[in-house]
């Protein structure tokens, strides 16, 4: 792993801006810099490149296993501080900066920025991450059919990734059939799959704190036309979205290559969420693909590309991949096929 | 459910101090005065009682369906600060206050104080997470054995919570098989369980928010003397920790009744964390009970009773119970048997 390369990126960063070390308490930046994944623990880097990690008697042989100096402490952040540290004004909350006292000088998401471009340790964790959601979406197709539920399908394809090695679900899995795949973030009930249902599953792996996301919507049983030309209609528009993917590409037009097939379809109001998002230490981060976003994007910088069609009281289509933008064109690291899947 | 009687009740802590409104931006918190189960959302509660909910097009829905007044909006909390407003000290980020404006107040924990004593609906949520987190274990009792991985132990423990109708589990599983047992937060391995171990699962239930935590510690085959010895000797420390929990308890007393069995017995030194927390909308929130805690415990509060011994190489022991406090004796929520299970 390359943290020490990370925590001299943010070095130069701190200084550029003439500010001697920043205070990191966000404990995702904090794996991020350190590799230590802890509910408590915060890490100091200063602007010549040192840095010295704080955590509790839980965390502190892990912590002794890295390339940084650690303390033991429970009060993680208060040690650390000293009049003129930077602190991440994202982060810490007013009674918190209470705590630590006077004099610490509250900068903008500096970690964030770093964290947005991957680097290739981190892109393999992802790659992994993907493979397990791939195949756990392989391994309970079979599964997946009348009479079961929302909830039963979740819980299936939940077990099968961990089984396969994931930390945990990336995040709760949404399992939407029939008329409640109109509802983007349906939450999974005890609504039982029936034949002619389309069936959407967004769901995706956590591996060693990387996040995969992914979507596919499949029909039980032959579907209707109304059914068929939605997925097409989809699928489309998320191959128009895939394809311009690429390095110094603006968001927003990331976001209308897709968004444009859909309306000229006449279903531009049936799309009102962004086409995509980051995803990394976690499963939404900067950058976000949408229409009034702004920014380019860079190389080897993770997204997913996700556009749907929701049609309310009937139901909806959306298809999802995570990616990654490379020079030569986007890099799948979910590879499901994108064809309509008639179970 | 008592929503608008918990509204109530923080609009007179408002009045109490002269502050004519409250903005919520706590998500538990939001969900404890409304319902509302959201990624996005913002409540503002007035001194004079009256209340207005905002969130976003995803979750509108749901908000209507509520006893408030609803606003949609991307921005949750912007549209509802105004001068003189409070703000919620422990949850809004120097970031975040930067964006709300001028003027704000910032307060401490009202809610959190008001989350410590539950209501019966509250208590009846509890009741039902620890009754499936021990039909649970019941259920999966028969699968811990020899060949088994810890992981594999703590898949099927949460693949069953979730069959018997959580939302999920209510924090990562630990499951913690002979020497690991010593760590007392042990993350599962893909170590085999083997004959002759002792084996610590430390799990429970969310249900509809609510959040159950029981451990248990069991054997695989006749246990060796040490371990049958040490078993007992935190039975005793856990009989006696429970025994005095009382509303009126200093909650440094109810550690202290605990742990003295535990230092009679010569162990001190290796029962390192405190005895136990108050549970409900988190897993872990105020009242915490140990040596240096402050504070009395009142009716009708939900806590853990959780002591442990801990023998670093060789393994540990921890029982752990969700019980709340009753002016008659404390009510047990966790009810599997707390003598040693010898599988």
């Amino acid at each position: 792993m390359n943290h020490a390369a990370r925590r001299r990126a943010l070095a130069a960063l701190l200084e550029e801006r003439a500010v001697p070390a920043l205070l990191v308490t966000s404990l995702v930046n904090v794996r991020y810099l350190t590799g230590l994944d802890s509910s408590n623990a915060a890490v100091l880097v200063r602007a010549d490149g040192t840095a010295t990690l704080a955590t509790d008697s839980r965390y502190i042989e892990a912590a002794r296993d890295l390339d940084v100096e650690v303390v033991e402490s429970s009060d993680v952040a208060g040690g650390l501080a000293a009049p003129g540290t930077g602190i991440e004004a994202e982060h810490v909350t007013l009674a918190a900066r209470e705590r630590l006292g006077e004099g610490l000088v509250p900068l903008g998401p500096l970690v964030e920025g770093l964290r947005k471009v991957k680097d290739e340790a981190e892109i393999d964790l992802l790659r992994t991450a993907c493979a397990i959601s791939d195949q756990a979406f392989q391994d309970v197709l079979g599964r997946i059919r009348p009479g079961v539920t929302e909830r039963g399908v979740a819980r299936d394809l939940e077990y099968r990734m961990l089984e396969l090695g994931a930390d945990k679900p990336a995040f709760d899995s949404i399992v939407a059939a029939g008329e409640n795949g109109a509802v983007p973030h349906h939450a999974p009930t005890d609504r039982p799959l029936r034949a002619g249902d389309l069936v959407t599953l967004d769901f995706g792996a956590r591996y060693r704190g990387y996040h995969a996301d992914m979507t596919r919507t499949v029909g039980l049983g032959a579907p209707a036309a109304w059914q068929r030309e939605l997925h097409d209609l989809v699928a489309d528009a998320q191959r128009a979205g895939r394809h311009a993917v690429a390095p110094g590409a603006d968001v927003k037009d990331v976001d209308a290559a897709a968004r444009s097939v859909v309306a000229a379809a006449g279903h531009g109001e049936h799309f009102r969420h962004g086409l995509g998002h980051g995803v990394g230490l976690l499963v939404h981060e900067e950058p976000f693909l949408g229409p009034s976003r702004t920014g380019r994007l860079e190389d080897r910088v993770p997204i997913t590309v996700e556009p749907g069609v929701y049609l309310p009281g009937r139901g909806g289509v959306r298809i999802e991949d995570t990616l990654v933008t490379r020079a030569g064109g986007p890099e799948l690291l979910t590879n499901t096929t994108r064809e309509l899947l008639v179970l």
